[in-house]
């Protein structure tokens, strides 16, 4: 390790330490969403394989994977499995939000259509499939096929609630671990599976990718409405255009006026929303102090990530993580 | 056997004999699609699934078990599964052809919506993997995911070739396979795999499914044009609204003069069509006998499934198959 590395963000200290197996990654990912008769295909993935996210997700895999002393070469199509069921995921996810913008670039069903997006993440989705069943590994198997009815079944649970003012943090938690916990949870999992390392070890990577994932997603809603021009491309008020009941609403709406709760009914359980609301909401949202709660809950899950590591044996990349636990909730500071 | 099974029509034969089954797999797919956070989804799922469809996939795979001699239990989870994929491919297919009518009920996206007929589709992906991933066997998950993999791409391409007049037959041959014969024919092959037969049987198992999918889908596409009123809830002239271009429209186009050309150009190529267009459609294709040729095609493709079964040893159930492929063609006559 470096000190170049680790003067890095998490994330870039990462890709630098994995940067030999994320090449070998980019290079299945391009070669498998490749489809011979139907070219439209990669046109559409290639959208948003090369939008420039920061592939954590199959980094944790690879990360996961070498720290435990992993030498095979399962790692690679394992992260690779994990970004097309996370590629996939964002496909369905801009058809169903009706979203204009991911990663600051038009979304694909606007480039494309709508049922190019459907079709082209359900091809991501069986050559995900197709990927860890080369493996050999039934555990693994299991677990990622596991992880997809969980994201699955926490965005159906979104839908559900979206509107639903009544939505607790508990039914909340349950939306967060399926969109988001999921698949980080998943990919470190399957890390320490391939590796054969000991249950108790194997179970910390799991509670560290499902904590890392909540902290994540919790600054992620914090920042739909706090955190203009971090260059994320999220456009600041998304959430609550959509109705979606996320914990700085879900904090407000516990402390609420009846004149507040009102608003909140009114603006996301009826959807009549007009003109200077998203400024009243971010006025209610101070009033309370709601968004330092969140970020206080953003970084609790984060104490709980950097807690399940020190199960782990020390080693370099164990601190990168360790720091990656931290740096995905400073984003809200 | 009984002589009452061996009256009815094949499906209902097949039906019969694999009662307990079917019993089996219909229980199991209540089950599995139930999901404890998100009531959602069997709801929407059930509303399928209990359309009434002849539930032809599963009984493949089921028929294919009991005539091999299987005697094990994963012919009903992988039953399950086959019908899991097919029911998520319906709900993903009314999304992208905004049709309106499914086996004569509206489809899930008129009375729920697009978001949750993407994510409830997802779901029942996911489930299926689990479902496949329980029987242990990598071959039968290798087989069922490159299935998921050519229908996905199948759809795709179909998506690309809309409209296009100058589509061949054999592009044609290859949507066909990925939207239809695919499944079919994974679904004949994993009752072979499962039981551990020779190779060869497998593939006459593989082989059959393959030609009867595709008979039974040129025998869909002949019916679009010509099939008024035979109860199977389709609405006549569908693909031409859609501008697919199917069998009928490419040995009419194969003859067409000058005009003919410019009116498949409008109507199918631009998407131009005007009321009366599809009668002068109709007109146009039994000017060329395209209805007729479609049909050859599509006993053609049944004289193909048929002969496959002859590479299977005598079983009342293989009886039942060879009435079956000429079932599904004899709703053209």
């Amino acid at each position: 390790m470096s000190l170049d590395t680790r003067a890095a963000k998490p994330h870039e200290a990462l890709a630098a330490c994995l940067a030999e197996d994320m090449e070998a990654v980019n290079a299945l990912i391009r070669e498998r969403m490749a489809s011979r008769h139907a070219p439209r295909i990669p046109e559409v993935t290639a959208h948003l394989v090369e939008a420039g996210g920061k592939r954590l997700r199959p980094m944790l895999t690879l990360a996961a994977a070498r720290m435990c002393g992993y030498e095979g070469a399962h790692h690679v199509a394992l992260a690779a499995t994990v970004e097309f069921i996370h590629t996939a995921t964002l496909l369905h996810d801009d058809v169903v939000d009706e979203s204009t913008r991911r990663r600051g670039r038009p979304t694909a069903n606007l480039l494309w259509d709508n049922k190019s997006s459907v079709l082209v993440g359900d091809y991501l989705f069986a050559r995900a499939f197709q990927l860890m069943v080369g493996t050999g590994s039934l555990r693994v198997l299991d677990i990622l096929s596991e992880a997809a009815a969980t994201i699955a079944e926490g965005e159906v649970l979104q839908l559900t609630v979206a509107g639903n003012i009544a939505t607790d943090e508990e039914t909340y938690l349950r939306v967060v671990r399926g969109k988001t916990a999921a698949l980080f949870a998943a990919a470190c999992e399957v890390g320490g599976v391939i590796s054969d390392m000991p249950e108790a070890q194997v179970n910390a990577l799991r509670a560290y990718g499902d904590a890392l994932g909540i902290a994540f997603q919790i600054a992620d809603d914090f920042l739909d409405y706090g955190g203009a021009g971090d260059g994320i491309g999220k456009n600041i008020g998304d959430d609550f255009r959509e109705g979606k009941i996320t914990l700085p609403v879900i904090r407000a709406l516990s402390r609420a006026d009846g004149a507040e709760r009102l608003f909140w009914e009114r603006t996301l359980g009826r959807g009549q929303r007009d003109e200077g609301d998203l400024e009243t909401a971010l006025e209610i949202l101070s009033r309370h102090g709601a968004l330092e709660a969140t970020r206080a809950a953003a970084q609790e899950w984060s104490g709980r990530a950097r807690a399940a590591l020190t199960h782990l044996p020390a080693h370099p990349i164990r601190d990168i993580l360790d720091a990656l636990a931290d740096y995905v909730v400073a984003r809200t500071v």
